[in-house]
């Protein structure tokens, strides 16, 4: 990382834990260049993040202050329940999201693309090249379908942080945790099941269920306590339901992570109502919080849980390498894995248990919840200054997307196109809902460490966005103004 | 290779092509050791290499002559039709199968696997170290979900060898062969529907269509032919049938290669009927003559037959890189493919694209089928030589499996059992069906290059047959004797 962000990081810490008061002058840029050995230039950048962050403001020929405490912006409303499961909707939007952009010019805020650029990582290229190189039959051959068991060994270490405990052979290594998932829901339903899953949510998930064939039931989440467990009991009162699917820590792409409270709730309407649940924990380990919460897992008394994750967002996508704890349902799932690719490719799971077993992985987190926190911050703060004043925010509690809503009538999926003839890509709302919803509302990613052009591409979001509303009020001015034009015909 | 094994194959050759007459006494040890530059030891190694082969035999103080023509062993007999549908046994026994043997002391013959340890892949290992090493956004992040598209460039090229023309764009990559076949029959069926497939066949195709939910229609397959187009065509007359599955070249288990005679015929069937075809293509590149067959899809005229492949019995199964040519049902796959486990992992992509662009591929080729054809020889003999007479054997037309067919009351599964306490694994042949027929039958893998243990394995497979086979006419005549000694009880 560039040394001014290091110390905008340390400042920023400082400010956001109340060493200075409202109101207090900071220290100067003289003192902090003395202070930590770097240039007043470095100084001067760091102070100009911070102020972008809305940590500190410039008084002309004062120097730098706490500014007043800031209003958030108000979170996203809860959406509308639904009375029926429904099919999911057609895919062809979630394809044109996942078409790769090849001119590197292109601000990619649509897609949860971790950073994958960060020193921290260069231990796992190297793991990855003295594997490649002597690659042997251990890496070259078909591998155990549960995974290599070294990697197994070190996913229990990591299972102990999310609160629960396993052993090496209740884990399947799968193909990134969209296999996980796509398993899951294939060994508990059959196509025409009904499926309850918290909306939004994850639009990979939704066309994993569109394959099945299985119907969706969304229940509304609020971007505090996630997944209404009043509409959820109503659902499962009332339908047939076979599974819940949930995303408990911080949640893609609202970015609650559901209290303790909710959790245990949840819990007990999937025993009632004997339910499994399946659970992504895939942002668990980039929950900015510290130490991370425990995963929905950790509360499972009978084995109702199956919980998927994956290094894709910790790590790199490009590995694809995930694992499902499936609980009583290991076997059907076991299956469903060796029928959907095999055994999953051991070279990068060697790799990672590598990573993990020499210490590099808690280090590489820490620097990418820092760097996605404080990239937060600065989008937030982007957002609120170049978008309509009506947009409501969501203040996510890991991971790197942040969930925006504009007013009612907006409709996201046009403003995308007009954006993309400016090398701009947004995540528009309705593919995170089965049925359509959450049009006006969109996704932007703050992961890729934020240069000029990301600030210009907010901006020009935030600019279309008011020229559409205002080319609509216009028009909508001017038609009842034709209106009153026309010549009344009488009845 | 040891210099023996170039050797042996160099004359090898020459006696297989008719250079010498049955009978013809070959070139002295000493003749040989100074126009190859070889060591009088070497020779000799090569010499009984091929006397192993049934290509030489020694003459006592004379030397090594060109031994009569060998009767080749019986084929194995075609299956029995089945009358109506079924579902597919329970998997069980592949998982056992899949199992990993971790003691190295065990010798393999039960798993398709190919030799990962041959010099020519080496310029593989540099290609994977080098990407894993710079591993930068094209390795790490997520991909586009057809694939890399140098690889699909050079699958291009793949494909002009074998009959049919392919643009990148119509083709997905896939992680295995394994995610193609998945991928087609959940593109091409919902639970309940029908799949006629040739059979025997690949047990991972079974449990796929287990795990589908769809019903076998098992089509008898002979092994010289393949699948049986009278019994293909009451079957589809009869039924609603929506997919048929071949592996037309090196078929798997049975080893023959589809006459062109046949294909077509398969075709028209499929046209008559317009069922699509499921074509699994892995073994064309193993066929041991040059150049090698078409693929199926050569004589596709409307884009009904589904290509699948992989680099798993070529190069490494470790790899994980499959791809899939779906001709008129790309959408749907493509969807299933995404779903499946999303894009599939770029690094080993990249290295297996320049493996093939920098022209390795044909030589690592050309070297692997030379072993495993020289290995089929060797191993049919071995089995001729200690298998009980009235054992049948394929003549596999490339890949690295015999198929061989013991008595019919023979239950293989039970051997299976008894080899594993000696270290010793096969593949029993009930996996290879849905309905667990050939339960008298084995599958022997030769991929590996022999070691002295592989012979002993083999030589202890058969002995232990044979004690099986003896103790039963023993009881039987037992049995018959106890009977003959019971008091006779008037009605």
């Amino acid at each position: 990382m560039n040394r001014y962000l290091t110390l905008a990081e340390t400042l920023g810490s400082r400010i956001e834990q109340g060493l200075y008061e409202t109101g207090q002058r900071l220290p100067s840029v003289r003192e902090l260049s003395s202070e930590h050995g770097v240039s007043l230039t470095t100084v001067q950048q760091a102070y100009r993040w911070l102020e972008m962050a809305g940590l500190a403001e410039a008084r002309p020929r004062s120097g730098w202050y706490v500014p007043p405490a800031r209003k958030l912006p108000e979170l996203p409303r809860m959406g509308k329940p639904n009375l029926r499961p429904t099919d999911v909707s057609d895919w062809g939007q979630v394809q044109d999201l996942l078409d790769l952009e090849r001119d590197s010019e292109t601000v990619q805020l649509g897609r949860g693309m971790p950073d994958v650029e960060s020193p921290s990582l260069r231990p796992l290229q190297t793991a990855l090249a003295r594997e490649g190189r002597h690659a042997g039959i251990a890496s070259l051959h078909y591998n155990d379908i549960q995974g290599v068991l070294a990697l197994r060994d070190q996913l229990c270490r990591l299972a102990v942080d999310a609160g629960y405990e396993i052993t090496p052979d209740a884990l399947i290594v799968t193909t990134g945790c969209q296999e996980a998932l796509s398993c899951a829901i294939r060994a508990l339903c059959s196509p025409g099941d009904i499926v309850a899953i918290a909306s939004p949510s994850y639009h990979g998930m939704m066309q994993i269920l569109k394959e099945a064939g299985v119907q969706v039931f969304e229940i509304p989440s609020d971007p505090v306590h996630g997944i209404s467990l009043e509409a959820l009991e109503v659902a499962l009162d009332r339908w047939p339901v076979k599974a819940i699917q949930v995303i408990p820590n911080a949640s893609n792409p609202l970015g609650y992570t559901m209290p303790e409270h909710n959790r245990i709730g949840l819990i007990r309407l999937a025993q009632r109502f004997d339910i499994p649940i399946i659970e992504d924990d895939i942002y668990g380990d980039l929950v900015y919080g510290w130490p991370r919460p425990h995963a929905l897992k950790a509360l499972d008394e009978d084995g109702r849980v199956l919980l998927c994750s994956s290094f894709s967002k910790t790590l790199a996508p490009g590995l694809r390498v995930g694992w499902i704890a499936p609980g009583r349902y290991f076997d059907k799932v076991l299956r469903m894995k060796y029928t959907s690719s095999g055994p999953t490719a051991p070279l990068p799971q060697i790799a990672v248990a590598e990573f993990l077993q020499k210490g590099h992985y808690p280090v590489h987190l820490r620097r990418m919840r820092r760097q996605y926190q404080r990239q937060r911050d600065v989008m937030t703060e982007w957002v609120r200054r170049y978008f309509p004043e009506e947009t409501r925010i969501s203040q996510p509690q890991g991971g790197f997307t942040l969930w925006i809503e504009l007013p009612e009538a907006f409709d996201t999926h046009a403003l995308d196109s007009m954006l993309r003839a400016n090398g701009i890509v947004i995540a528009h709302g309705n593919i995170f809902s089965a049925t359509g919803k959450y049009r006006n509302c969109m996704r932007l990613s703050h992961a890729s460490v934020f240069n000029s052009r990301t600030e210009w591409a907010v901006q020009k979001i935030g600019e279309t966005i008011g020229e559409i509303l205002s080319s609509k009020r216009e028009s909508k001015t001017c038609l009842n103004a034709s209106r009153c034009l026309l010549p009344t015909v009488s009845p």
